[in-house]
């Protein structure tokens, strides 16, 4: 009877996370694919093959900021499975500080957007940096808020959640001086954004470590 | 076998709140994306930086709309949680007042952008109280709708949903008188949206019990 | 260890429901989410209170298109949350079926719009019949479909799901009536289509009844 | 006790997959739906019912792009249920996989709108055509992924997923011809991107048997 009691609340805690996960990514699934719209088709006025090729060719930085954006959220959502995966319960304050990764989030399409119509100059990468630092250091907020004994995390997943922790610091301090040098040396700052997915890519035992951490709670 | 039956029983229910929860979900988490796309970019004959920050000055007020409207959606998407977490089943009657609900939320982006477009005037801040209102309101009616006896309540969760029902009327009383001030005073009616979703954030404890309900009746 | 296998089929056919509708649901959500994008911001050039309610005023059709399309889909979700409830799994051929009303429901926005910016002319009236009629008649082809003996439908749920399609063939006849009239009477077109989802509105008892319809399958 | 640890990990493995398809059903859902944004309404100076009828029958060709890329989200998103029903688990390599796939997906409304707004001219049908290979391709590498031996795939489910690969090489092949004959003869390239997924609807069988994998080893 104990078990069932405490597969129930388990089980509470589980479907609590879902849907703070579902509503993730939701949003998440939404700025991912809005980010196309910002894609305009051309309304050329000579339609042959020639112009049309053209018109396609200008599109080129509009579809290589869409693509970095892309792969940023990707990583993001990645990165968010794998943490709400280490948690067992929800409260207030993850709420909350999820909403602010949320808002970065959904913020992402406009500089973007931004960027495509004015390649490599300043105003729109400091504006998609400043976003996306927003974001990574709201993560990395998440990280933090769930490490300090709110009972959230599953405790054989705490080790493994220290190490993301750490791991999770180099992303905003990396936008941070993408947003600095975006002023300076726009391409400097496109290189950066390009890097740090490209970082997350490789690495993935510590991570992959917090994500089997729930099996062994769901068995005792 | 009793219990497994009544254990059925209860799951039934929850799937039923869950397809409910995830289309609501849905529905708050497309509002909440899509409002970003009101954020227009400025198409500048000279694109030099200074002219592009000239550009993007011109949007704080969009943008400052945008941020009040994705906070609204969040603060009645976590409401939303929390109420739906105390149920343990739905009917037709909570279906329509919930569709009723999505309705003046999935409105929201209009009001939002037409705020955006014409900063501090009165008829985008009549329009988005109005919306605000109803959104509201009709989320009390839903509150007072599931305290009606139709069984949707968890039994413990009562007594907490009935001090939740009396603290949810504060939202759209407020919004009311914003309603109405938008049409002389537009900054106070701004004012009111802004304080709204900060009272929200503060007390968590009433809410938070309702959250807890469900745990008790799934463990007998 | 019957039980238990065949509490996993049933819980096989339910999860594969469940992705379906989850599906459904996400497409409906977008739908009548998306819906609002084409109520367009209008650009004055003069901004003062009186030219701003003018230009809200000049919406009004827009925004009842919008109504009337929010409430058709939102009526057609409810429906189709019942339908799937009443399943205990799905095959290719009403996957396909279901691809074809999602079809129909993706296209209602275009019509929707197009009713809001030419009001109470036929050509939009026409199209925006043809799409309910399309959407209703794949919907009532699904549950035709499902009573056809493919094992998708709970045993005791059969009778209920009788019942439901009888009833699910007045909305197509009248969304037919509503294409033809279109052409000569604009106005009894669009009475119609406010007329039909009240009458799915009124009774609850027939499709209340295929919805509890899985607890007992679930019991035994 | 065995049993009851061996389902807890047979339902973490679930539960893992599970998000991967709701986040994927996400993305598909808004890609399918966001299509019809590209069909814009026409501004007519003269709107009697001559000109809109006349307006409307102008868009034939972007409605008849819309349905294509409809039935080529629809058909992959089929697919793709079924292909990660017969998974136990998930691993970073897959999600990767998985986000390049929806990176092609999420492109399709953007040469779904130039196929329509220049019909049966080369270069949108070279980019549509590029953009279904992309995705066919990432698919297929998907499928030949799990097949390499990562215990992603049921055991049971394999000799299935063997035949279900071959198969899937079909439609890559076919996008990578129809992509080549789009410079010179783009109503060919237009019947290929009918064919394709006219080739799936046909025969249900292999992917069918792939589909019931789950039940005999959640059975045991």
């Amino acid at each position: 009877m104990n078990t069932v009691a405490n597969r129930s609340i388990f089980r509470l805690g589980e479907s609590e996370t879902n849907r703070v996960e579902a509503f993730s990514d939701g949003v998440l699934a939404i700025v991912i694919t809005l980010l196309v719209l910002e894609i305009k088709v051309p309304h050329l006025s000579i339609d042959d093959d020639a112009t049309q090729w053209a018109a396609l060719t200008d599109l080129v930085p509009t579809i290589v900021a869409w693509v970095i954006s892309f792969v940023f959220v990707l990583v993001f959502w990645v990165a968010h499975h794998y943490l709400f995966n280490s948690l067992q319960k929800v409260d207030r304050g993850l709420l909350w500080l999820n909403g602010l990764f949320l808002l970065f989030m959904s913020f992402v399409p406009f500089p973007t957007a931004l960027a495509g119509e004015y390649p490599a100059t300043s105003p729109p990468l400091v504006l998609l940096s400043g976003t996306m630092l927003g974001a990574a250091a709201s993560f990395s907020a998440m990280r933090l808020y769930v490490l300090r004994g709110h009972g959230l995390i599953a405790a054989n997943a705490e080790s493994a959640a220290r190490l993301a922790l750490r791991r999770s610091l180099i992303a905003p301090t990396l936008y941070a001086i993408g947003l600095v040098v975006a002023f300076f040396e726009p391409w400097l700052s496109i290189a950066i954004q390009v890097l740090v997915p490209g970082i997350f890519f490789l690495p993935a035992k510590a991570t992959g470590e917090t994500h089997r951490s729930r099996a062994p709670s769901a068995r005792d």
